[in-house]
């Protein structure tokens, strides 16, 4: 299921949209039955590349914020999702507690957080806010945009269970990514469910293991529809230990890069796609947005200036407690067509639970068609629901209806979001003690 | 979780919605535990009546019509209600073989039909039609009114299952009330899920038992917010065989009458109300919109000219193996205070599974807001999404956001979709099996 939201695409229906809109029972079916065996993640937001030719995640985050720049509409669908959620965790649950991203008081984070507050307090769950960061010690209140206010409250860690003053809850929701390592206060909850579980922190997660699943589920898909993956899968490499400082620690980097531009020169020349190739490099754990390089020939790196050097490596230094960018993904890099105005755009899908919530583009008007959007400067953009739209009708007169474009965007994402599911197993630090 | 639709209320928020909107998690979860012990009937509609001072439902739909009638933007909320509905009962479903209602090839109701198959087909199921009409024994294709088509066949019994020709369904989906008596070919599935049960048909269910179920429902909830339960529950007195063409037939009704408007009296004096009580008469079963009267006094009833014996007998002596009314419920008449332009209104709620998926007023221009709107003459009003709401907030500066006041329409939708579920429970012919 997935909302039908306007998208800026304007132009015909391409092969894979095509064939996308034709199996809907088929790929619904489908994820059914995958959803049989595998747990979705809690929440996720993908983001999308879609050049036409071809369509594929590019990052898939676990602990999304950004809930505020969805179309308020989609409240419901989200709510929905959010309830049988819960159905399945803590049915008799009364509270949940929501812990916030440490030390962000950003205005538009915290418009995200009051959203998901609002979300699960539709679900039926009294929610307070719990804080990481040690310097608070009594609740405190934070002033959000629209004039109301949100109030952190200082954790409570009681032997197997974590709360706040007078505040037992159920189910604990971190939305802190962990990319400043996991916090003791975390550890050891058995008696709580705790969602995401520690391991889906970037203090555990690589993206190459993320994409190692993607690739799986995109042939698994693929197989179902009949078409080649690669139409859906952006192919990746991954290095270890990666020193951007001296030249040789970018060796790894360099041959990785020499193969990708072939594999994908090759798979262009296939397709008749008449495009140069680049691939992105970027941190294989840590959150996204930083220490992301496009590169269209592995001889720039040798070249690699001062200034890029310093941006690959301003995870290490800037960031507190934040981890150097010892290992590297490299990614097939995927241009974007589409566009806002004059904007390049990428298309964001959020999930909760197994369910489409919403989406909304991120634009960013300086940065190119092969660039990373998500970067200071970007903005966004909330994808309405189509007005009076039809969705695709079997049997309806052609031109009848307008086909939902976002749908695949849907399909895409939740294919992005059940390889999460797939990486969260594999790398489950409980499963392995049964194995 | 309810949708956040606008109404026509315009005046300000009274007592009982205000207790409502304040009580939003503790509802939640109140009816995610009911939900825990019961069933909740597959879908639903239920046509509420606001007076302002008294919330109730008068009628609970259990083979609704009308999703046509619905904003196109609940699509996706239905959807995604109709996947949960699914994954409980047939996870691995591939088929769904839907049953409309036979004979009826009124336009609008092919157009809710196509509506329902829109909804499967997004929520993973191929659907095919299948009728009880007999005189259908080839593929028969109906026309709608966007131009597209629907085609029903003939149904195929074998044995223990119920399919159509290259096409056998995990799961048969009704959408007749089975007013005219349950058909042979629907008897003794039980190999496949026939949703809703047999026992939900007009052949088999009574409004007085719903409403009995519903007041049990209405305690409850009442006891949970702490107020009256009268201000949700419309009261009820039942008769066995009336006969309206005879004088003495009358009597139990009669009785009703008067002992039910003193009570409401009793009632609109407590609560300071300066209205005329009233009841309405209707048969106990089969479907709503025939053999309705309002009765404002019980010497009415004496008086009943053959225009309305006429017009209560219709049933009897109209409708194709129609039954003889011969049992009557007397409910509390509960006004309707809503009004679009002109016209009295009262809300109808729709659900799938445990889930609100959208409303419409019924309108009517010719009728009184003490009458009965189900009537040859009225109209429909899709409620659409709230544009820019804000769900309320707490913490939020006062008047920062506008209320849903839609969400007291989808708790007391809701409650009578509970009232249903616990209806069902009692008359299940398998359940006494083990009692």
């Amino acid at each position: 299921m997935v909302p039908h939201l306007i998208t800026a695409l304007t132009g015909p229906i391409n092969e894979l949209e095509q064939r996308v809109l034709e199996s809907v029972p088929a790929i619904e079916r489908w994820f059914r039955l995958e959803w049989m065996e595998h747990t979705p993640p809690f929440y996720s937001a993908v983001d999308l590349r879609n050049a036409g030719f071809k369509l594929a995640p590019v990052d898939t985050n676990l602990f999304p914020a950004g809930f505020n720049n969805l179309t308020p509409e989609m409240l419901p669908l989200a709510v929905q999702a959010a309830m049988a959620a819960i159905e399945k965790i803590c049915p008799e649950a009364k509270n949940l507690l929501l812990i916030p991203e440490a030390r962000v008081r950003n205005p538009f984070y915290l418009a995200s957080v009051q959203r998901l507050v609002e979300v699960f307090n539709q679900a039926g769950l009294n929610v307070r806010l719990g804080t990481l960061d040690d310097s608070v010690t009594a609740p405190t209140t934070l002033a959000l945009p629209d004039g109301g206010e949100l109030v952190v409250e200082p954790l409570l860690r009681q032997r197997g269970r974590l709360g706040l003053k007078d505040f037992d809850p159920c189910t604990i929701l971190l939305n802190d990514d962990l990319s400043a390592g996991t916090p003791e206060v975390l550890q050891e909850l058995h008696q709580q469910y705790l969602l995401p579980p520690l391991h889906a922190g970037w203090a555990v997660r690589r993206k190459s293991r993320h994409f190692t699943s993607y690739e799986e589920v995109a042939k698994k898909f693929a197989k179902l529809l009949g078409m080649d993956p690669w139409l859906i899968n952006p192919m990746h490499g991954q290095c270890g230990p990666v020193d951007f400082d001296t030249p040789s620690g970018l060796e790894c980097v360099q041959t990785h890069t020499e193969t990708m531009l072939t594999k994908v020169r090759r798979k262009y020349k296939e397709y008749g796609i008449n495009e140069k190739p680049f691939v992105v490099v970027k941190a294989d754990n840590g959150t996204h947005g930083m220490g992301i390089m496009t590169v269209r020939d592995a001889k720039e790196l040798d070249g690699l200036n001062e200034r890029a050097r310093s941006r690959m490596s301003w995870v290490t230094h800037n960031k507190q407690e934040g981890q150097r960018i010892s290992e590297v993904i490299i990614q097939e890099g995927v241009p974007t067509y589409e566009r806002i105005n004059d904007a390049v755009a990428e298309p964001v899908v959020y999930m909760i639970d197994r369910y489409v919530v919403g989406g909304f583009y991120r634009i960013h008007a300086d940065r190119g068609i092969d660039e990373n959007l998500n970067a200071p400067g970007s903005a966004f953009v909330p994808l309405a629901f189509a007005e009076n739209h039809q969705l695709p009708k079997r049997g309806a007169k052609p031109g009848a209806s307008a086909p939902n474009r976002f749908y695949m965007y849907g399909v895409i994402g939740r294919l992005a979001m059940l390889a999460a599911s797939y990486e969260l197993e594999a790398t489950d630090p409980e499963a392995e003690v049964y194995d």
